[in-house]
């Protein structure tokens, strides 16, 4: 399998699609710009939506369900949303089909809808509709609800887990009786989205509110976590809006506040997607495979029983199956959610060791436990951690009863690696430039993100993005003070922003 | 509020709704036929899925997700099921809108599609169409794959939860290389089911196959789990359908077997839904309101501090908390899957504890804790099972030392007396019927199961059903083998099976 995955260096595009075809990741679907999410693919997702759903709980929230389809009426009440989504969307027109003689199943024109539906491309329409039955008062307040749903645009261009047609994403829509209250929310789901970036993907992040030009239709404002790619790419990772009072507005959503006066309540929305996956891959894997931040990954350590003949057979298996169960029993780990550690012993016959070596390897299990009759005879196995290269990755003669110790140690040695190892690339490949044809020649060679002086401009920013396809990323929370020139209108700027090409 | 819900004896299908609306489950939304589960409707539902992953997991299956759309060519390649679902689907026409001036938002009649798009009904023609590339050769069976989504059937009378025109489910989709093997995947996934409804729901079922004319369209066969609600209606509460080679020839999935040769391969699906969650309710809640088996209850016990002076106020609530926390530490149960206890502490000001008492009450909290200066005196506590009537329910003067241990023990307890009370019921409401005018009468008054003879054919069955509303719910595993005389036409029988009215 490996060396079917085309190198970064020589095509970074193949590389990253070469990744997700073979390590089982994902597919795509007969149905234009759908993917199918493949087990090991789905069981990654799987993992962050149970890491992500506990910190939204812990922060005091909690789930629902509304409505795939949206009446088309909705989508017009706001009016920059209007313009924002109504592009691209998937339009449900008739609700039957009827076998026809001799042509096979066909749309029942008698069944055409009054009003068309739409598939959600996101839900804040639906949903404030609704809040307006569910908040009389300011006892009703704070509503803090999240959604984990599908939502379809209609992306022309589609690329697997980073843009596609459907995808899989959590959605929360709280309704507060002050603006401070949905300032602070937007605030603390932010740090909720970044601390789960760094600590649970190992993927350092910007933070920081987007320019006009790059927030969510219908917000007031919008924060982000942006983070960088191997190719030194931006990808948008999460987004945490806040809603002012529009669409409270938009669907006549009042309160009676505590001094008994009516008012629209305050909003907020904030998502992140199946994108993160993509994300994921492209930030941690090498040209030999996946690698995974260990407080992902479906399978922890896989342990490889080596043997030839059959009597080497019985005895390696059952040791493998032994240490297997000493991992699974070890205490509960905060450090995990306190989630049982996942083990697997390969012990399928009809492969070599080396074919299992290298398909885990591709796959991304984060350990490699090695054991064989030499190993078994002196009590012990070879370990291998999936981030390291060669022979750096290997220790020999590892006890097997300080093995699960061992292993969680190195679990975690890793997970703090892989934040490191992205930091330290991002860094590297972050610069100041300070004037446009700098940022134009820098954009180019050696590319990255960009910090530079901006006038603040709607027109600036289009200007920019036009002429050099890079946007602006992020107004970093962490900027320094500093006062310059915008680097192409020479007009005053309070700041760096954060300028790269993106995903 | 408990005022407000009518009573089941007066108007059954009234209460039904009124539950629904007074425990804050679900409401009915501005787009016909689709459903907003609220928060404490959507924790039911997120404790059904944990608990039935997990059980689908530890029997072997993965999850993974397909899309949304089937293209509307795939319906018509699986005869029966086009048949069967062709009726009643959401069908997508076009993929954009666009603003005209004056006339808000159209729908941009150049944006139609090529071939229209089905919202799922459910996943067999996508799913075997993708299947058609993973299967090869006998190593790649079986495939064990499951996907929690929503699908869409366009009904025309909906109901809250048990019937939708959206509705939320899981769908297994299994391939194998030989009959044998699919047929017992199809059995032990009934089983599955079976233990989950009485071990976890409380709801015994009977299970067995469906008839003829009640199978899922597609199907060799179905098996179902059938319930019996406090209507004495049946709920078919989950099916297990062996598909046999129909989808694998439909959508020409071939492996080559042991022996070199290419086969069908043989197909399983098998689905359970929000339905669940309606059957949960007829199940067990009474005129008062919500009553939950605590296994799904999204709070186990509710613990309401007492006070009318501040000075007591810090007392009762700081023990009230500490009680909380001793629950909340103790050690993990497999009995919960080891998922910690959830306590609640309604520690409100502005309500008094009688609104309180009240409103736990009608959400179904099994374990109400009653905790005021006087029993914070004598270190003590009330408790309150909310599954007995008055008195019966209380236990006064509990030691706040061994109350932790005394409520988990009274939340198992209420978990098996839910179950017995449901069965007994069931028990109560089951009749053997002999002649079909005694089976007309007793359809009506008392109503139930009847158990009767019929000649197993399809005409038999529909005139039955057309001149009753009675249908077959199951043949039951459990049938005594009895050869009898259709109580219809006195054609031989060699056993009887179920009949009910049904939701």
């Amino acid at each position: 399998m490996a060396e079917k995955i085309t190198k970064r260096d020589k095509d970074y595009s193949q590389w990253y699609l070469d990744i997700v075809q073979h390590a089982g990741l994902a597919e795509n679907s007969d149905v234009r710009g759908c993917m199918v999410i493949k087990p090991h693919g789905f069981a990654i997702w799987e993992n962050i939506q149970r890491a992500l759903d506990r910190m939204f709980k812990d922060t005091g929230h909690v789930n629902a369900y509304f409505p795939l389809f949206i009446p088309k009426s909705f989508l017009t009440k706001e009016e920059e949303m209007a313009e924002g989504f109504a592009k691209e969307c998937a339009v449900v027109t008739h609700y039957r089909l009827k076998t026809m003689a001799g042509k096979g199943v066909q749309v029942d024109p008698e069944a055409k809808l009054e009003e068309e539906l739409i598939i959600r491309p996101t839900s804040e329409t639906i949903i404030w509709n609704t809040y307006r039955n569910w908040i009389q008062s300011y006892r009703d307040l704070p509503l803090l609800i999240n959604q984990w749903c599908n939502v379809v645009r209609w992306e022309m261009r589609t690329r697997l887990f980073l843009r596609t047609a459907e995808f899989l994403w959590q959605e929360g829509h709280t309704a507060h009786a002050t603006q401070a209250e949905a300032e602070e929310e937007t605030r603390k789901i932010l740090e909720v989205y970044r601390s789960f970036a760094e600590d649970w993907m190992a993927m350092p992040v910007l933070t920081g509110p987007k320019s006009e030009g790059q927030k969510f239709p219908g917000a007031v404002y919008t924060l982000c976590i942006e983070a960088m790619m191997q190719d030194k790419r931006a990808l948008q990772a999460g987004t945490s809006h806040f809603l002012g009072q529009n669409f409270a507005k938009a669907f006549d959503v009042k309160f009676q506040n505590q001094a008994g006066q009516l008012e629209h309540a305050w909003a907020t929305s904030w998502g992140v997607s199946t994108r993160l996956v993509g994300g994921l891959i492209m930030t941690h894997s090498d040209d030999q495979g996946l690698v995974l931040p260990p407080r992902l990954a479906p399978i922890h350590a896989v342990i490889v029983p080596i043997f030839r003949k059959a009597e080497e057979k019985a005895a390696v298996c059952a040791a493998a199956q032994q240490l297997a169960a000493a991992i699974r029993s070890l205490p509960p780990d905060p450090w995990l959610n306190y989630e049982p550690w996942s083990i697997k012993v390969d012990d399928r016959e009809q492969y070599q060791p080396g074919f299992k070596f290298n398909e885990w390897e591709v796959k991304g299990v984060p350990i490699r436990v090695e054991l064989g009759p030499k190993d078994l005879a002196s009590n012990a196995c070879v370990l291998a951690r999936r981030d390291l290269p060669g022979k750096e990755a290997k220790e020999m003669g590892v006890p097997l009863a300080s093995a699960p110790e061992r292993i969680t140690t190195l679990l975690k040695e890793m997970q703090s690696k892989l934040v490191e190892r992205a930091r330290a690339f991002r860094d590297a490949n972050t610069l100041e430039v300070n004037s446009y044809d700098d940022f134009k020649k820098k954009l180019e060679e050696p590319g990255g993100f960009l910090w530079a002086h901006w006038d603040g401009t709607r027109e600036t920013e289009n200007q920019i993005s036009q002429e050099t396809k890079a946007t602006i990323r992020c107004i970093p929370f962490s900027r320094a003070k500093e006062p310059g020139k915008c680097m192409v209108t020479g007009k005053p700027s309070e700041g760096r922003v954060v300028f790269a090409k993106a995903y």
